[in-house]
């Protein structure tokens, strides 16, 4: 599954990409992936659209260009684990593409996306999949939030609308720190967990964080400090990145799709092993990768193993019972200009 | 000591960025530190670099360039600390320059300066200190070379030619690969430990090596083991430099200099604490920061401990009988075209 939803998000991606080469066949062609996390997957999205180029241009008799890579995470990202594996990457990539590709070469860039990153109309292409759901920061205003962790159907409007106001926020200020980023012409294709429904706090994409809260709710701890731990996340219907888009103005969107993944198979289309049986223990594995952080830093690490564990067995029950699916958001656009 | 020589190759680097700033008022200026490590002085003299060039265009009343900086070292650096510390760098820097001032952009680039590293011409200035002394490999043909782990004046004339060749070769292509990536007009200043000396085993540059035999020597290591340990560094001498770079045509020489630091005051600038009364300690553990990898790859963990312990206490006694310097050669170069 996550293979195929994989495949529609690079197909839209490649699409843009060689697009974007064909429309300039620029002597060095820049591409950032922003979020680009540190795991087996990290270089995987950058390679198929190296990849892709490579593929044009040779059908049209090309050189090739010089790749520019620019991988960007957060400072507390492990970029050594990265660039400890470059050398092995890149001898790989090359031994794949054989004479006449590249050179391509790396960088990795610090920091957070929703501030300028780049120099000014340095890049072509601009990739970030299953990153920009994550808000700069918790909303203000999410007092009313009593018995939820994330927006929920029991949540006031106000922590709707507080939660929604920090996505336009933050997403505006991406589309605007990218456009200057960005060459005239310049293409971006974003994938987001987002959500089908008009209503934020829909099951499809709030149900992950209910049953967290579930866990956490058993756990008995301080109602305050309970009461005061909210996601910074949000999940974006098309629509509501469409006029977000549209409201900014520095891009027209060329495509707009939705896609769905089994929870199950969430972050790793690599790993087909044994831990895939046990469908709630790998969900669980997966939301902790991300959600740890948050929770250690409200509630300490005490707490932590116990959470999870509880979270776990709540999916698995859950998953044995119903289907259970994210919903992707992708969307492609261009800089105007 | 060490401040007065940093003053002295600073100033040489700092004329030259602001040289290349003037000539050509980029809107975006990208400077490349090569071998940038990791620790407290990592971002020394990229901050001074952009202070420079602030300083000229806030006379000249033009607006800010973009900086982007590029910190280079091999994938085994740890870049993860450099990139959890920019962002109070950043705001340290912001803060002294005022309003006006950039913005400036980090990445950090993973690999040998052996290669290509960046997108042809997109460099405008090069600066490294204290890396290009380090050779891609140990030179071959050093069978010679028994009972020294460098160059010694007990070294045969093979062992002195292999060394020279093997730094021929490796600056060459250093100067070939930035060479391609500097645009027409742009600055490298290059600050490496070298010599004054004709004789390239000559004790000024071979002494602290020697020492570490000595040490290593009174271990009673396995004969062959020791016979076969050597140091991949060469220590050049301005001459030797200067023939380099007119050989390769790329450069032309703006300034070629020499200065030379106390080996007490070797790499470390900012702490003046009680460990530099204890000069043969400091050095002993300056020095361990560079060669214990080597020796740990070729003689394992085990004897690490007591080589550094020795090696202090040898380098002490000497330092209080002798004056004990490092010689810094400095050269400032301008790509042609």
């Amino acid at each position: 599954m996550q293979r195929k939803v994989i495949s529609i998000t690079m197909r839209i991606a490649e699409e843009a990409i060689t697009n974007i080469y064909c429309s300039t066949f620029p002597t060095s062609l820049a591409i950032a992936d922003l979020g680009c996390s540190s795991g087996p997957n990290t270089l995987y999205a950058v390679s198929e659209l190296v990849k892709a180029v490579d593929e044009v241009r040779r059908k049209l008799g090309h050189q090739s260009p010089e790749y520019q890579v620019l991988l960007n995470d957060l400072p507390g990202n492990d970029f050594n684990a990265i660039f400890k594996s470059l050398a092995g990457f890149q001898e790989n990539l090359k031994k794949q593409m054989g004479d006449g590709f590249g050179p391509c070469f790396f960088a990795g860039v610090p920091g957070s996306f929703y501030c300028r990153l780049f120099r000014a109309k340095s890049l072509h292409f601009v990739h970030s999949s299953y990153s920009l759901m994550w808000l700069s920061r918790v909303p203000e205003g999410l007092e009313g939030n009593k018995g939820n962790i994330y927006m929920a159907s029991t949540s006031p409007p106000s922590v709707l609308k507080a939660y929604y106001m920090q996505f336009q926020t933050d997403f505006t200020l991406f589309l605007k720190c990218r456009s200057e980023e960005l060459v005239a012409g310049g293409r971006m294709v974003l994938t987001i967990f987002g959500r089908r429904s008009q209503d934020p706090s829909s099951k499809e994409c709030c149900y992950i964080w209910e049953l967290l809260a579930v866990a956490l709710n058993e756990m008995v701890l301080e109602e305050e400090k309970f009461d005061s731990f909210n996601i910074p996340q949000y999940t974006p219907s098309p629509f509501e990145v469409e006029s977000q888009v549209k409201k900014e103005g520095s891009f027209t969107i060329d495509r707009l799709e939705i896609s769905q993944v089994n929870w199950n198979a969430y972050d790793n289309e690599v790993h087909q092993s044994a831990a895939f049986e046990d469908g709630g223990y790998n969900v669980a594995r997966c939301m902790r990768a991300v959600a740890e952080p948050l929770l250690v830093s409200h509630f300490g690490e005490a707490i932590i193993d116990e959470v999870f564990s509880r979270y776990g067995e709540i999916v698995a029950s859950r998953m044995s019972k119903e289907k259970t699916e994210f919903v992707n958001v992708t969307v492609s656009v261009t800089r105007k200009g």
